[in-house]
C-alpha cells in the first residue's frame, strides 16, 4: 500500500516554516506498520494542487492532506480534490451547526464566510474537529478510484493531531500491517563512520531486520525494524556487548535522559558550570520531565567575573590557567560539585567563537567531571561553527559524565 | 518560472528527520527573487522516484534535488534521472581525480565503489565538491526539455551549502527576477491575532507589497515583499509609529537579538537567574555570537538548595514565599544583578510541569527585571505543554527586559 501526504500553505515553502505535521503523522503510520512512501509541500496555488492530487491519485492508495480547509480565500483544498475528481461540495448540516455553537459558545457571531469550512465533498465523510472550526474530510473509494482513501486534516498541529486520534486512527485500523516493532539503541561518543564498520558483521547476521544509522551531533541512534520482536531482542543481545560503554541506552530516549536515568537510578544528583556552552547543557537537561530529581541547577559563568562571583574562583590564578584551559574546566567541575553539595559535577569551557578567545582557537573545548573519588577532564577540538560546536560540546559533557558513572572508577 | 526541490532519502521519510535543505534552498532563491512553488520528499526508492522526476519534469523549469549522490547501493538520483531521459552515464575524469586526491590526502585508499560518484549523466556538466566525495550536477536542456535546467547537490547540508555558494549561484543568477526586498518587524509581547487587528487598516493601505505575518512561540514577524525600496522604506515609516515599543526589531535579528544590542548600544550589562527555565534564557542569549559583551553569565537555580547556594537566598523566606512565586522572582533578579555586578538583572521562576509545583498550577510564571531604579515583576499563565511554557517563559523575561530598558522609567 503507498500512502502520502500532501502539505498545503504558502508558508511551507517560505524559510520560516517547517512541515512538521507529516513527521508526526509519520510516527501515527509507522505505529500501525505502515509507511509513508513519498511527500510533498505545495503553496496555496490552485492549478499546482490540482496537479498534485490528480499525481498522488495516479500513485498512491491512501493520500493524507494537511491545511487548506479554513475560512479564507486561499483555502481551498477540498474544493480543489472535488473538482478532481469531479464531484460538487455540500453543504454538511452538523458541521454547520458545530461552526455555529464554536461561535455561541465564545459569545461571537460567525462571519458568514465562515461556513465555508461547512462545505463536504459530496459522497465523502465529515470529521467534526472538536478543538477549531474546520471540520476534516474521510473519502474512502471516491469516483474513479476505488479503494482508494483520502484523508484531510486541517493544517493547525493541535486540530490535525486530536483529530487523528478521535477519527483517523479508528478508521485507518483495518489496513494496518501486522505491527512493526523497533530496537533503538542509542550510541554517545563514537563517530557513525566508526561506529557502521565495528558493527557490520553483526548487523549483516541480522540482515533480515532492516536497518538504519542515523547521525545527529550529539548522538548516533542504531535502529532495527523487524515483524517479529523475538528476532529484535536476539540482535539486541548481540549488539549489546558490542556496544560496550558505548551504548548510551535503548528505547525512546536520548543521551541526558540516559545521563539522568543513571543519576535517578543511584539517587545521586548533578550540578553543571557552563561557560562557552553558555546554559544550554542545562537546559537540554531541564527539557526532560523530572529532571528536578537529580538536576540540582549550575552557574553560567560566561564571562570572568561569574566564575570568580558564582564559583569562587581566584582570579589571578584564573589570569594565569586561562579562561580556556583544562585547569580551569577542572577547578569549576570543583567548585559547582562543592557550592551545590552535588555528587557530580559537570564543567564545560572552550571557545565557540566566533573569534579565537585568547590562545584557543575556535572549537577548543575542556570538560571536566569532579565525583566522588576524584576529577578527570578530556580536551577535544570540535569542528562546525558556533552553534554546533556548542551542541557538540554538551554532548561530550554529558558523554564524559555518563562513562564516569558507569565506570565508577577513579572518580 | 517553476522552481522545485526533490529530497531523496527515507530518513527523510521517517520521524527523525525534516528536509531543511529545501528551507535554506528557499531562503538563497528568494535572495534571487525567485519563489519555490512545491517541494517533495522520497524514499530510497527508483520507481517512486523516477515517477516524481517524470512529474517535476512535466510541471517546472527548474529542478533542485538534494541526497542520493553517495557511493552506496540506495543512492541512485542520477542514475534514476538519467534513465527518465534516456541518457546514460558516463565517468567524470576531473570528478575521478578528485575523489582520489580526497583519499590520498586523508591517506586513505578508496573503496572502488566510491568512484561510482564520479559517474554523470552524459550532457550534464560535473559540479566539483570541495567538501566531500560526491560531485554534483548541473544539467541545462536535458533531452526533450529545452529551456529546463536540472540542479543535484549531494544531502550532506555543509557540502549542499558550498556546492551552492561555489557553483549554483553563478549559474542561477541570470534566472533572477527584479530583486526582491523583504521588510521585517519583530513584534513581541503581543499575540498574533490582535496583533493583525490593529495593523489591519495601515497593511491595507500598503496593499501593494507582500505581506505575511508568522507568529512563533516567542515572537510575531510581520514581513513584506515588494520590488520597490522605498515602498518598503514608506512602510516601515508607518508602522514604526503604530507599532510603538512593541516593535522589538526590525531586519535580521530576533528577540533576544534585540535585547543585546540595546545593552551593548548603552554599555550595560546583563545576568539571569532560571529556574523553571533552567537555562534556556542563558541558551538563547549565549547562541548569538558575541553575546559576551553584554552578558556576563547566571545562576540556573533548579532547586531550592541551589537557590540559597549560588545566590544567598535566606532558605527560611524562601520556604514562606515559595519557589514559584512573585517575591521569590524578584529576590532572585536582585541577587544575581548584585552578586555579578551587572546593570539589570532577570529571573524567572514557576512551573513547567508536568505535575503541579506547591500551589503553582503548569504555567504559572513569575519573572522580575532587577536595574538601576528598581525591580519589576509580573505573572503570567503561559499555555501549551513543557517545552512550550519553558520557550514562551524565556521570551516573556526578554521582553519584560527590552521594555524596561527601553523605558528606563522606574528601574
Amino acid at each position: 500500500m503507498r500512502i502520502e501526504c500532501i502539505a498545503i500553505g504558502t508558508e511551507l515553502l517560505t524559510t520560516r516554516r517547517l512541515d512538521t505535521n507529516s513527521v508526526w503523522i509519520a510516527e501515527r503510520l509507522s505505529e500501525l506498520g505502515l509507511d509513508l512512501s513519498m511527500k510533498t509541500a505545495v503553496g496555496d496555488d490552485r492549478e499546482i494542487l490540482a496537479r498534485v492530487f490528480r499525481e498522488a491519485m495516479g500513485r498512491s492508495d491512501l493520500i493524507l492532506t494537511t491545511g487548506g480547509l479554513g475560512p479564507t480565500f486561499d483555502d481551498f483544498t477540498k474544493e480543489v480534490c472535488a473538482e478532481v475528481l469531479g464531484v460538487p461540495l455540500v453543504e454538511d448540516p452538523r458541521c454547520r451547526a458545530d461552526i455555529q455553537a464554536f461561535y455561541d459558545a465564545r459569545k461571537r457571531v460567525p462571519p458568514p464566510a465562515n461556513f465555508k469550512q461547512a462545505a463536504i465533498p459530496e459522497g465523502a465523510e465529515a470529521l467534526r474537529n472538536p478543538v477549531g472550526t474546520a471540520p476534516g474530510v474521510y473519502w474512502q473509494n471516491p469516483p474513479g478510484h476505488p479503494g482508494m482513501r483520502i484523508l484531510m486534516f486541517p493544517g493547525v498541529p493541535r486540530e490535525m493531531k486530536r483529530m487523528w486520534t478521535d477519527h483517523a486512527l479508528p478508521r485507518l485500523r483495518t489496513l494496518a500491517g501486522r505491527p512493526v516493532h523497533t530496537l533503538r539503541m542509542v550510541v554517545a561518543g563514537v563517530p557513525e563512520s566508526t561506529l557502521d564498520q565495528r558493527i557490520q558483521e553483526v548487523r549483516e547476521r541480522h540482515g533480515h531486520l532492516d536497518w538504519t544509522i542515523l547521525a545527529s551531533l550529539t548522538q548516533v541512534e542504531l535502529l532495527a525494524r523487524g515483524e517479529d520482536p523475538a528476532a529484535l531482542e536476539r540482535a539486541c543481545a548481540d549488539f549489546t556487548p558490542l556496544l560496550g560503554e558505548d551504548l548510551a541506552c535503548t528505547g525512546t530516549g536520548n543521551l541526558e535522559d540516559a545521563v539522568l536515568d543513571l543519576l535517578k537510578a543511584r539517587g545521586e544528583s548533578l550540578a553543571v558550570a557552563e561557560s562557552m556552552t553558555g546554559g544550554l547543557l542545562a537546559a537540554r537537561l531541564t527539557a526532560i520531565p523530572g529532571a528536578s530529581q537529580a538536576f540540582l541547577g549550575g552557574a553560567t559563568v560566561y564571562s570572568m567575573g561569574a566564575k570568580v562571583a558564582l564559583l569562587g574562583l581566584d582570579p589571578e590564578r584564573l589570569a594565569v590557567e586561562g579562561t580556556v584551559s583544562e585547569a580551569t574546566s577542572r577547578r569549576l567541575a570543583e567548585a559547582v560539585r562543592a557550592k551545590l553539595g552535588a555528587t557530580w559535577g559537570l564543567a564545560v569551557t572552550g571557545n565557540a567563537g566566533p573569534g579565537a578567545e585568547g590562545d584557543a582557537p575556535l572549537g577548543t573545548v575542556f570538560l571536566a567531571v569532579a565525583g566522588p573519588k576524584g576529577t578527570v577532564s578530556r580536551g577535544l577540538t570540535l569542528p562546525g561553527d558556533r552553534a554546533d560546536v556548542q551542541l557538540r560540546a554538551t554532548a561530550g559533557a554529558l558523554d564524559l559524565l555518563r562513562r564516569g558513572i558507569n565506570l565508577d572508577r577513579k572518580y
